[in-house]
């Protein structure tokens, strides 16, 4: 049960809040909330099965990872359309098919992130429109190699891997 | 490059800070970063190749969740032995035979959370130890079957999708 909320921080991106829950064993507790619009996330594939992997620079978790084509959720967007929109502005592509993969909770403890995930096919190149602040690098890796290196822990991501993962069903049918 | 750190909060978990950072392109950006302590989960296979699944109750994330046994480093703390006290704590189990996955970041843009991966078997029961705000409930279920829910989204707690992921390589040999 939700009780009283203490608002620390309210940020461009996050909110920080305490809050004075009561658990289903009646137990009570304050909690640390990191509340985050969620986000959306994109497997594109080409018609080689390559997937495309953003080489992107992330200072929080100090250097260059490999991640999928990926946002943030603008206030009343819907995943899909936030999904759509950063496949265009960090990769530069446009695609005609489109399949969900699901959802996944980032780290249910403290912070409230969704990120939706999506499989994108018939795709064509369209103007990419990164921010100043964004530094990404375009890759194409088969997808086979991709899901190889989320498997043996070369790429780190969360919503990376469970991209790829989910992803793999509906590539190889299987 | 890191520069100026504003702290905006001390709490029993996270830290929230504000950060002027120069990007290697030569951008200046205020970032919101939230420092996590970091965790460490545990696949843990019995004889029969189940999996050790619990039932958790997360308020940040609306309600119960199917999660890894999992817990955050405590100061010092390394990773696998955070993995074997919540496996005890948690699950009430003691493994002989380990293996690590890997480790992942859960949501890189503004959350230092990296959670390190484990593989447990040869598993004995030990008293579990839970603490009165986690709500618990042991599950056993077959890895194959866990799995399939991780891939199909009926699983979305990240690090348990990606746990059971890496693990497939190392228990079906292929």
């Amino acid at each position: 049960m939700a009780g009283n909320r203490k608002i620390i921080y309210r940020g461009k991106i996050i909110e920080l809040y305490l809050e004075d829950v009561t658990l289903p064993n009646g137990v009570k507790a304050e909690l640390e909330i990191v509340r985050h619009p969620g986000g959306a996330a994109v497997v594109a594939l080409d018609n080689d099965i390559r997937v495309c992997l953003l080489r992107q620079y992330r200072h929080v978790a100090g250097g260059w990872m490999w991640e999928l084509p990926a946002g943030k959720l603008d206030p009343g967007e819907p995943p899909h359309a936030t999904a759509r929109r950063e496949l265009e502005e960090e990769a530069g592509l446009r695609a005609s098919h489109w399949e969900p993969l699901g959802s996944i909770v980032s780290s249910p403890g403290v912070f409230t992130e969704i990120v939706h995930l999506f499989l994108a096919r018939n795709l064509v190149p369209v103007p990419a429109n990164t921010e100043e602040h964004e530094l990404i690098e375009v890759h194409w890796v088969p997808f086979t190699e991709a899901l190889a290196r989320a498997q043996a822990g070369e790429i780190t991501d969360a919503k990376t891997v469970i991209g790829l993962f989910r992803a793999h069903k509906i590539v190889t049918g299987i």
